[in-house]
């Protein structure tokens, strides 16, 4: 195989702190992070000192009942928020429905919740379930994504999007959406799944109101760990109505004092509904030290450089005109993956797994590659890039076994 | 001091697979369980084997997709539930929604839930949250515990009620509820906190509709633990609606496919909502396979047996004058705690705490004190009462450090 030259990468050392599976070339990082040394070792740590000897008595020895917010607070300065607006808890779904009650309650003359059509589903069901509850009082609107920014008018109580698209990787301007959202009288929610860790975001600098996402991909915090949300300051003021209506113990004012009715606490608190998963949220806040010396612009700069990379290497095995890029062309639109339209995605998918390179394949026809800059390397899109060529050319993907689907993908 | 003629202990192989802690007496197995080597050792497996080395390919290969079924069923087993009616999943606050929901639907004529003045706080703030959503569609009645039964009436759409009473450990009668219930076209809705892992319970058999409960108490899966939720097989018959709101995509009948519109799964699993969190998952199926073993009738006998002998000692020692049991006497009517009222009692905790027995406290005024059939033993008790004796009869507990109250208790 020849060597290439590849671009300098300032954060090389961090890959060390990770658990890379032998004999893998991981590209999906945007689906399911890796294990650093860090998460290991805190999970081990809390697992059988605190819980296994310090018990009951580590709620305040350790800190546990903050985590939520500590956590939280590690979240914010990588998606820039300010202290005490964001939370670490339940899932995306559920903090999605607690963030769009709320956004619905603001924006109270307002009905319609406006998406695209190709959002993750997941949002879109999570709308849908509370239009079940609350009939014409909330309404679902869904336009094609290069429709979104003209479609926000005066009747738009709140805009919903991922910023990044999950299939074809597209990054959706935020200043714009933003400015067009606020000309309307609109409410903007932001679905940072694809985006936290991935590169720098600025929530707070473009005046975003509300957003969720989740610590399992490029935080590396492990399978279906806890997600976060964030509600802008200017919406945390005191208001005579609790924001969200899962009024769990957590988000009471005075969890301890066991009273019968519900009184929010101050702030982001509120948001919180049940006990906290301990292990787990011990999980994200190790993955987020491994952030706490990093630049994220070095992040963005090499997620680029390692997906323009792999187009390079692409274009020069012939592969584009075969599978040819569904992602934007320029990079600055583009979160850190790629996908490529083949009518046997999933079987050439499989083939890779099996030649131990892991990508992912999305219905109904995308092998998609995620880049996650802390533990990638351009010699690991080298050599992806190649088994892929001999994948493709050699029609390596045509074994039965391959072109059999499972239930999960 | 003097060795009393303690009752057999069938159980008393299981306290070795637990990690006692050091010099410890641990009597808050009630609030959160103790650390066994089941659930340390199948932690890191599923975090350095599973997430470590195969990463996203775990979903299938380890059954990570489906744990919140698999571990649901396990639970199942100890809550008298048939396999498939059982998730495991979300907080006791988040599933508590789900069912609220589910039974207002189900019983869409009515919109009264009728509860207890002093049932566990989150169960009330979830009614009054979903309250604050449905406006007139949802009313909370509160009575007094032994008002409980007559109070149901032909307006109930459901009694939402936690078996065992937090503070005094009183156990309602199941059946009575539920014929009375049954009677009045209510439907029952019971949370199960103090209840799973503590004695057997008869969910079909009783004919409760829904229930729900936590891992961490009892059934030692630590802190924060995913909850459960239990649906009674007669609401699970296909439906055109939805039983409940959170549409998350694992509730979807085909997740996967990536579709716009909501269709929920069939069964229990049209509960799920968001990603499940596989490491504590994991915890939660290693906790429950201690009990694989385990008569939970051995378990209520030596709960029984636990609490009657902690009596007996303490009467012995003069303490039930000073600080007078507030649980029933009869140990049939009683979960697997008892709590003692005294206006010091959050003293006497902190001061029980420095002397190496963990016991805890409720506001305004009871010191509680929790069994756990599975590591607890009759020669803790005979030493845990004679701490507290001490504590007590020489008013250990008024120093100035016991006596200020932190936030968290």
């Amino acid at each position: 195989m020849p060597h290439h030259q590849h671009p300098q990468d300032p954060l090389a050392h961090v890959r060390a702190k990770f658990h890379i599976p032998a004999n893998t070339i991981y590209l999906d990082g945007n689906s399911l992070g890796l294990l650093s040394e860090n998460v290991r070792a805190r999970v081990a740590e809390t697992m059988q000192h605190q819980w296994g000897n310090d018990v009951i008595t580590s709620w305040n020895k350790h800190g546990w009942i903050n985590l939520p917010l500590t956590v939280g607070d590690k979240i914010a300065r990588l998606i820039g928020a300010p202290a005490g607006t964001t939370l670490c808890c339940d899932s995306i779904s559920v903090n999605l429905f607690k963030i769009l009650c709320a956004a619905l309650q603001i924006n109270s003359g307002r009905t319609e919740v406006l998406s695209t059509k190709d959002n993750f589903p997941t949002d879109l069901y999570m709308v849908q379930g509370l239009q079940q509850l609350l009939g014409e009082r909330c309404t679902l609107r869904l336009v094609p994504e290069h429709e979104l920014l003209d479609a926000i008018s005066e009747k738009t109580a709140a805009v919903l999007v991922t910023e990044v698209n999950f299939r074809t990787g597209r990054k959706l301007p935020l200043a714009d959406l933003s400015a067009r959202a606020r000309a309307q009288g609109a409410l903007t929610i932001l679905d940072l799944a694809h985006s936290a860790g991935a590169f720098p975001v600025q929530l707070l600098e473009n005046d975003i109101d509300f957003a969720v996402g989740c610590t399992y991909k490029y935080l590396n915090a492990g399978p279906g760990a806890p997600a976060f949300l964030y509600v802008a300051p200017k919406h945390l003021q005191q208001r005579t109505t609790p924001l969200q209506p899962l009024y769990g113990w957590l988000g009471h004012a005075e969890p301890f004092a066991f009273t019968a009715e519900y009184a929010p606490a101050q702030g982001i608190r509120q948001f919180l509904t049940g006990t906290p998963p301990i292990l787990a949220l011990a999980a994200v806040d190790a993955a987020l030290d491994v952030f706490a010396d990093i630049d994220m612009a070095d992040v963005r700069q090499k997620s680029i450089g390692l997906s323009e990379y792999w187009l390079e290497r692409m274009a020069a095995e012939g592969l584009l005109e075969l599978m040819p890029s569904i992602s934007p062309a320029n990079p600055e639109e583009r979160g850190s993956q790629l996908a490529f339209q083949h009518e046997d995605a999933y079987a050439i998918c499989q083939a890779l797994i099996a030649e131990g390179v892991i990508a992912d394949f999305r219905a109904p026809e995308y092998l998609r590659v995620g880049f996650s800059a802390l533990y990638n390397t351009y010699g690991e899109v080298e050599k992806a890039v190649a088994t892929l060529a001999g994948v493709v050319h050699e029609q390596r993907y045509e074994r039965a076994e391959f072109q059999e689907r499972s239930a999960v993908t």
